[in-house]
This record gives structure tokens, C-alpha cells and sequence, in this order.
């Protein structure tokens, strides 16, 4: 069964500030409690209607399909829901490829930013304070256990860069500017992605040593440019082959 | 003001098979129902809260905020829904890349990589039968009016590939293959992305002549495969870069 009190804490994890307040967050389904479990994330709670976790009974409830249905967040809700306490970020090391992301706001684009930087072996993600919060139930998610693997810390993004290691280059990504191609990338280097509708914001732009595009190849005027996710895709993909 | 036989209309261009039948697809918003004008795309009716259309009366409805939610297909419609007629795909040309998906089943994914296409100047672009529709109205929100400037095409792969120009290659992405960043790529190809779930059927397999991947730079070995997506803004950045 899930007490009254348990149904209102889960339903207040939707929210940012009670995430921040209680220092909890919700994932669902079986994969992606398993890969929680087993990178060591402290489990608060476990409501499954199958009773196949290895997870002592303090923590764990077997509960119906129907109640399950009144706790999740998913419009198919898929077996299991568990609560877990939201682990400590370590301090950012800028060695190696580090990412930055200036308010990225769409939870999909922030879990698939996630999964590519624990793909191409990029340790540090850092985040402006508005973009949207990696423990948002959509971002746990599109995740699928990546976020354990990649140390996320959210700052501003003005004090981040001018603490920084003096010789480690800042990159930033615009519609103009050179070639991703033609650019000979360092190893270490802290790369920018902007908000999906506005870019870099000015402060920031300020901050940025060397500004890089993907060109387009298509003769159209008109195309779209990429979405911020593919765009990073590609960008990682550049810095990592060279 | 909408009539029930319009409502109804709309209503069933949800579907696949009804879009088929009357030759007719759904498109929401100012940006892209401009687009879509723009590119020369025939105008069956277009239902706007606000008169900025520039289209005769024959075709034009000025309808309420109310009557707009009614038939859009959007949680949050967008001032005008068009209803287009589909256009006729033109033959595929295996010159330059010709993308392939093989049974490709998510409708944002479809939507990233006609995008894709578009900004990476792949004209032609051939689907499966399984693949998801392209005039699938989420497909449609997806692209941004990209679905006009690439050629699609659905077919059965097996007799696409049979009867393709000899000397060009056929190369398909897999979780293990020669490293798409090590491969000398051509300017003419064509490129096979599998299903989101299973990969690449066996049939197609068969047919392929080389196996290219995308090396993972993580050291942790429970990382996800990449999204079929992103997976494909990294191998269309490759074939174009080179």
C-alpha cells in the first residue's frame, strides 16, 4: 500500500524546490532503477507490483497496478517506482573535455546531453542555474542511467569561467563562426551550447575565446538550424575524433 | 466557424490510413504553415484565430481560441491548423548520400532526422514500410517545414537496395564495425540507420557492404547506445566533413 503521506511526498518530487528541499527524486522502471541501484545511488523508497528487487523490506512496498497508476509520472506507468536521495556533485576538474550549458530548458534535449557526454567520455557537465534541473522526472528518464556517470554541478556561469584554468580554451557554438571542421580541437577545452531559442547569452559570449559553427550543407536559406542536443552530438563527436 | 464534416475530417487525419485515403496531412502554427506555403505546397483549408494569412476566402476560416483547441492536435494549439495536400514524392536518385531507415518507429526521431537531411543537403531520404509516417502530425511539428526540401520516399528495402547503381555502397551503423572516424567515406553512399530498439533487420543486413560505428570514448561499459538521432547527425557529419 502507499500511505497518504508517501503519495504527497512522491507528488511534491515533481517540483524543483521540493526535490531541493527534501534532497530526493523519483525514477521509474525497472532498467533504470537496476542501473541506479547498482552505481551505488541511496535508495529512500521502492513501490513495485513485482516483487523482483533484491532490496531489503524496509524500503520496499508491493503494490498494485492501480495504485501504482495514482504515483507515477508516466502516462504508461512501467512496474516500479523508487525514490532515491540525490547524490552529491564532486568539484568541477577542468582537464579533459568539459561541457557547459548556458539555459538549456527542454528536459529531453538536458537527458540526451547527458547520455552524449557519458558516451564520449566527458566527465564534468556544467549548468547555468536556469537550465532546467537534471532531476526532473522527464531527465531521469531520457537518461537511462547515464546521470550517475557524469558529475553535474549547476553555477553561474560568469564566476565558472573566470575561475578557471588559465590555459584551458573556451569554446562557444553560433550560427557564425569557424568551421567545427577546420578548427584544430584541444584535448582539454570547455565547450558552450546556448538556450534553444536564444543562444549564448551576451554576458557569457564575452567569456569566449573561440567561436565555432557546424557548417550547413544543404543550399537552402531557409533550414532550420540544429537542434541544441544533435548539435552537441556533433560537436563532442569533433572534439573526441581529433 | 468549423463544420461537423470538417471536424471529422481533421479529426481522422490522425491516422495513417485516413491521411492516405484523402491524400491530406495536418500543420500547426504560424512558422510552419508559412513555410509549407512558401515552398509551394497546395492549400486545402486553413483555420486561423487571426486573419495574418495571406490566402483567399475559398480556403480560410476565421475561427475562436475555442474552436481552434477543438480540432488541434497540440496541448497547446498555436493561432492557425492547415490542412495540405500530401505532395508526390519524385524518384530516388542514388547520387550524392541517400539516408535509408530501417523500420525507424518514433516520430521525433523521424521529424531529427529529416532535419537532418535538410542541413546536411541529403535529398533523398527512403523508409521502410514500418517506418513511422512521415505526415504524422508530430513528425510535421518535428521537421519545421525540412519536410519539403527532402525527397522521401517509402519502399521495401530489400528492392531498393537490389536495384541500386552497382558501384554504390551501401554502409549500415552497428553497435560493432569499423570506426565511422578511421573510414575513408564516400561522397556518393547509402546509409543505413536500424530500428531504435533492434538495429538493423537481418534481411537488410545481408545487403550491406560495410559495417561502420561509432566508437564510444566512456570507459564505463553499461553506457547506453546513442540515440538513433544523434547517432545519425554524427555519421551524416562524418560522410559530409570528409
Amino acid at each position: 500500500m502507499v500511505s497518504k503521506n508517501q503519495k504527497k511526498l512522491i507528488k511534491s518530487l515533481y517540483q524543483k524546490k521540493y526535490r531541493k528541499q527534501h534532497g530526493l527524486f523519483v525514477a521509474e522502471g525497472k532498467k533504470v532503477i537496476n542501473e541506479l541501484l547498482e552505481e551505488g545511488l541511496k535508495l529512500h523508497t521502492l513501490f513495485t507490483t513485482k516483487d523482483i528487487f533484491d532490496i531489503d523490506l524496509a524500503h520496499k512496498y508491493i503494490i498494485t497496478e492501480e495504485e501504482l497508476k495514482q504515483i507515477s509520472f508516466l502516462t504508461t506507468p512501467q512496474m516500479a517506482l523508487a525514490v532515491f536521495y540525490i547524490p552529491h556533485s564532486s568539484g568541477i576538474e577542468d582537464n579533459g573535455l568539459v561541457l557547459v550549458l548556458d539555459d538549456i530548458r527542454d528536459p529531453g534535449n538536458l537527458g540526451t546531453m547527458i547520455r552524449l557526454c557519458d558516451w564520449f567520455g566527458v566527465k564534468d557537465l556544467v549548468c547555468s542555474m536556469q537550465t532546467v534541473d537534471c532531476y526532473n522526472p522527464k531527465v531521469i528518464q531520457a537518461t537511462m542511467g547515464s546521470i550517475t556517470r557524469v558529475n553535474i554541478n549547476y553555477t553561474d556561469l560568469k564566476d565558472f569561467l573566470a575561475t578557471k584554468t588559465k590555459d584551458i580554451k573556451v569554446y562557444g557554438t553560433f550560427m557564425e563562426g569557424k568551421s567545427v571542421y577546420e578548427e584544430k580541437l584541444p584535448k582539454n577545452a570547455i565547450v558552450i551550447m546556448g538556450n534553444e531559442a536564444n543562444g549564448i547569452s551576451e554576458d557569457v559570449q564575452n567569456l569566449i575565446d573561440n567561436r565555432i559553427t557546424i557548417p550547413q550543407f544543404g543550399t537552402n536559406q531557409k533550414t532550420e538550424s540544429l537542434n541544441v542536443a544533435t548539435a552537441t552530438a556533433i560537436v563532442l563527436s569533433e572534439f573526441k575524433r581529433s
